[in-house]
């Protein structure tokens, strides 16, 4: 069963989860001087609307009527329950989970590229430049830019640029230009801390140009909180008071945070972060001020690191890789408010096929972390024989991530 | 704006346009003695429910249970209005698509391959046999046959089994066995006749398989009515009385049969067939008894065809390129209810990367025949001053087919 809601049911406010936090953010330190950094610091490189976002303690923030617009291309999106899932494991929880993967550009990505390239077209920003690992933020900001008339700039590392041209291609179709980073050594393979380098040069160079990044920064979790906000509505509907367990893959944690962030403020909803073992920042790193890029470039952010020089090991969850988290997230877990889990990504690929096998679609590798961590909680409930409701974040789809799964089916996948 | 229904609103009956065909069927004949053919010609590839709804007269027919249940994984899919494109072709015209790319293979297939993977799990058969070319509708059966426990084994064109690896893992997936046609030719690159030997042999020297087939026949095109019927529900949502003008892309013909069959009986609904120019089948071909392969070995049926040993030149929409058309779509082109255009491929991508560039998806380029015929028409309507309501099919999402995109946009795509 699928509950959908009509398209004048889109959120028309962000929910902002700052004031009600279990402590207060520690604010953002200037990378040279140590000292908290102010709106000035930020305004080469963001519209002065995200900026005060950022900081913003409103408890609510309108959604411009323009973004809404086209938000509404594609949201609501579909809460779906898993019966077939639910079928196979031969468990007494009911699983649900948010279909994010139905967005243009297949990921919760544009959710708030979208919003991003807006803010930035009305004070007068013509051009955007983003860096890209695997793809899935750089498409979703060039088809937000392509929807706003702005030109954009995306910075790929250069591995992924040779390994993968599809997502390259979809950047084109969208108008966007795209170059292999870094750009000044053709000889490296690059890496997120070169492509961000790369960005935030170009940004700073350039009068027309501002800067835009897919996670990490609490703007990014407000624009995707539209996720668990339709969800708590679609719950309803499906006759559920509320939720026991939410579980999201945590990268940077914007995914996470969009569907867990409404759900903050109820201590009766248990929330679960599931990170890749091979870069295990919520699970085995250390909360403290760090970088953001490799380079130390970016200001310092309290958050859970692995350090800015940790370079993870190549898994095929592309979006997982990084060696941070969210300030926001970071802090939910140092508090207790939300645990964390690790998983191996053999044992995430068998959770991916499970799903395709039984509900049909095929889930993107980052997904898939969820996946395997919903599948084990089912099952933990059929072992207690205890009714629970499991919601999870359905990311984005796997479609141009079938060369993990052939990796997988052929037992060519490192199994960490 | 989109309309969605409830899952509880998937149609419960497919609509049998046969009865009210304008002139009846010509039978099919046997391709040896040309007499025409019997259930038991039929019985060693098809099970007898389908054989049954092949020569069907019941003007509905009940959609059984479990498969009602398979098809509200993703159905019903969306009706949604093109505001966007309307916008930049300045048209007076309100433009609706019908979104048949949200099911999980990407495109309109599944419709007929789950009611075939039932029918056949239904009456005892294990395994099912097929063929296919760029892979769509192996990709949908192979799902099919995962959701009812079947085996699948693909015959998969060797030439596109070698350089276009990601649908062949999307099928290894759902758990089919895919292996390149023709088997006995390692060196040759195979065509859709090639394969559709190989598929019948298997099915015909197994007694535990059976053959699919995932256009042109009757029952296909019926299984694919459930398009039409929820989108004249829709538009009815959206405050239309009718469509003036129904567009479908036309290979086989499922996708637009699927359609536009339903509005067959309401003679103030113009239909037209959108075909590439280079596999003009419907404006160039012939109407007369022909085979459906290229070897000769199937019946042979009434239908406008370009010759069964026509070779389409290597065009990127791979789902239109057969020499035939569905003997229903021919007898409704022929009898003048249909009318058809061909468009060469530079013009099809064109409109497709317009839609992409306003509407934010990514359509196949199948389906971009479809876009390419609407924004003519839309156009037309601009200058004839005139509000036309323009309906056409969304057959796919084009995510699979990016090096389409990337040889469009650097240039390299041949003209025809």
């Amino acid at each position: 069963m699928r509950w959908t809601l009509p398209t004048t049911q889109v959120p028309e406010a962000w929910f902002n989860v700052v004031p009600q936090l279990p402590e207060p953010l520690q604010p953002p330190l200037h990378p040279a001087t140590r000292e908290p950094i102010g709106p000035q610091d930020l305004a080469p490189l963001f519209p002065m609307a995200l900026i005060g976002q950022e900081v913003s303690a409103a408890p609510w923030i309108d959604i411009p009527g323009p973004v809404l617009d086209v938000l509404r291309l594609w949201r609501p999106t579909p809460l779906v329950r898993a019966r077939r899932l639910e079928q196979a494991l031969d468990t007494p929880a009911r699983i649900y989970f948010k279909d994010e993967s139905v967005s243009p550009a297949g990921s919760h990505k544009p959710n708030t590229a979208v919003p991003q390239a807006f803010y930035n077209h009305a004070e007068g920003v013509m051009r955007l430049a983003t860096e890209t690992g695997a793809g899935q933020w750089g498409s979703a900001l060039a088809f937000a830019c392509a929807l706003f008339g702005l030109q954009c700039k995306v910075y790929m590392v250069r591995a992924s640029y040779q390994q993968k041209p599809y997502r390259r291609v979809m950047m084109e179709t969208w108008g966007g230009e795209v170059v292999p980073s870094p750009v000044d050594q053709p000889d490296h393979p690059g890496s997120l801390g070169t492509a961000i380098s790369d960005a935030v040069r170009d940004a700073a160079t350039r009068d027309d140009t501002h800067y835009a990044l897919g996670s990490v920064l609490n703007h990014v979790l407000l624009h995707q909180t539209v996720i668990g906000l339709e969800a708590r509505e679609q719950l309803q509907l499906a006759g559920e008071e509320r939720p026991d367990l939410i579980v999201g893959c945590c990268g940077g944690g914007s995914n996470l945070g969009g569907l867990a962030l409404p759900f903050v403020p109820d201590p009766k909803v248990e929330l679960l972060a599931a990170e890749p073992s091979s870069c295990p920042t919520l699970t085995e790193g250390r909360f403290d001020y760090d970088f953001g890029d490799t380079a130390g470039m970016t200001p310092l952010l309290a958050m859970y690191s692995l350090g800015h020089d940790f370079i993870p090991p190549s898994i095929h969850a592309g979006g997982l890789r990084y060696h941070g988290d969210a300030p926001i997230i970071s802090l939910l877990v140092r508090s207790g408010r939300m645990r964390a889990v690790a998983h191996p990504q053999t044992a995430v690929f068998e959770a991916a096929v499970q799903f395709a096998r039984t509900q049909g679609t095929i889930p993107a590798p980052e997904t898939a972390h969820a996946i395997r961590a919903t599948i084990d909680a089912a099952v933990q409930a059929r072992e207690a024989g205890r009714e629970r409701v499991i919601l999870f974040g359905y990311s984005g789809h796997g479609l141009l991530d079938l060369q993990a799964y052939d990796d997988f089916l052929a037992g060519r996948l490192a199994g960490t």
